[in-house]
């Protein structure tokens, strides 16, 4: 499966009174990571394969994350995604936060492939993904 | 002019390491404010007035904040909202967030009114602001 | 256990390109509503209880959350928190977010009761959770 | 006076339902750029000069950005940052957000040195700007 690598920094603005990241935004890197490890795999931006896939997205639908080691404002870190598995019209994404080499945070995602509803275009329905893109995820 | 005033709370998450509002959320809270006062305005939510209209919202132009007292989570404020101005396709927008009945913080907003560019749908128009839009903002 | 419910409002800057809420604002709402669930339990807000137990707050160790159902802006929805368990130094909260009586976002959260390091003091060390706490917690 | 430049993406999180950033994520942005100013000119971590001066920050006295194209996720643009004047305990930031070439965003900021305040620790304090740091951000 890909696995892709990505540095992040902490800012002041993703710090909360006790000095440390609030920890929702750990959420917001993964979901910048999920993205950049489907952009490596496609070759196209998020905005390009959402029109070339005909999709809207790929929302959240199980997601999990265990907090090993706070981070504070000016803390540099590594976030490596990849692939777990890949279903039919879901995929599950698993992102591994290091700083110093050790794991700081973990976080897990299950998430599905969704395209507006041809039924009534206001909602969303779970497309299955194509076969380039999971063979692209896939690392072929 | 139409005026809306509305009750925040600050909450942990709004708030630096130094313990008080991470500034770029004042001007969520503002945002909020603004949609607040339409929302009142037209008797409909955002998500219908959008489709009312046809347009995809009311981006930004020219904001500033003057900012006179921090506030820590936990603290509860007002914030006061009216149109200041009314042109064709813009307005300005004023805020006074008042804490203890002293201001502490004063937003300034010029927006403009936008749909699809008929000519191109990736892209935003202006359109002129609808007369009966107009006259609800005035409070008519 | 306790029980808190808080309304809330999904706003715009709360959503996505999709039109939805942006996941890690959930987090972000339960964090709140935990707040909120502590400030009923002890009579104080999370500001004051801070200093009268001398911590620095109760970071996140482990958290999840399950998405049934999009929220967009505009929408209201209810968050139902509570208790599951509390341990020596650290406990475990769930939240329902309900829409029109439907589950819509369910999450948990493991939390640590955390004060300065004696030793150390840019750490934080896990404390014993006062009796009085867990008592109020518990709806004593 | 010194200058920085530095590239930032825009990423989906940062955009709003119209697919653009939603305009307070400008103010975060420009707010990194700020201390990525500071953290050149300095030599040290934000973390560690508001310990090497004895300070809690620079929070923000007056804010205005004026916007003069959108953008969507995907785009990467470069944020251009630099002192505009320096005054006793103030000073001013322009930051200059450029899209191929051409601007984009414009942000202009006061903001104020700040330490604890001697007399009651639980406020802020305006203090001199040291002499070293005013030195270093005119790029001596």
């Amino acid at each position: 499966m890909l696995v892709n690598r990505r540095m992040i920094r902490i800012e002041w603005g993703d710090c909360d009174p006790a000095g440390i990241v609030f920890f929702p935004r750990y959420f917001q890197f993964f979901d910048t990571s999920t993205t950049a490890l489907f952009e490596r795999a496609l070759g196209m931006t998020k905005f390009e394969f959402l029109k070339a896939y005909d999709i809207i997205g790929y929302p959240m639908v199980d997601t999990r994350a265990r907090f090993l080691e706070a981070s504070k404002f000016g803390d540099e870190a590594v976030i490596e995604t990849s692939v777990a598995e890949i279903k039919r019209s879901s995929f599950n994404i698993v992102h591994r936060l290091m700083r110093h080499g050790e794991l700081a945070v973990e976080g897990f995602e299950t998430r599905v492939w969704v395209g507006r509803d041809p039924d009534d275009p206001n909602k969303m329905k779970s497309k299955p993904i194509p076969a380039d893109v999971i063979a692209r995820l896939r690392g072929g």
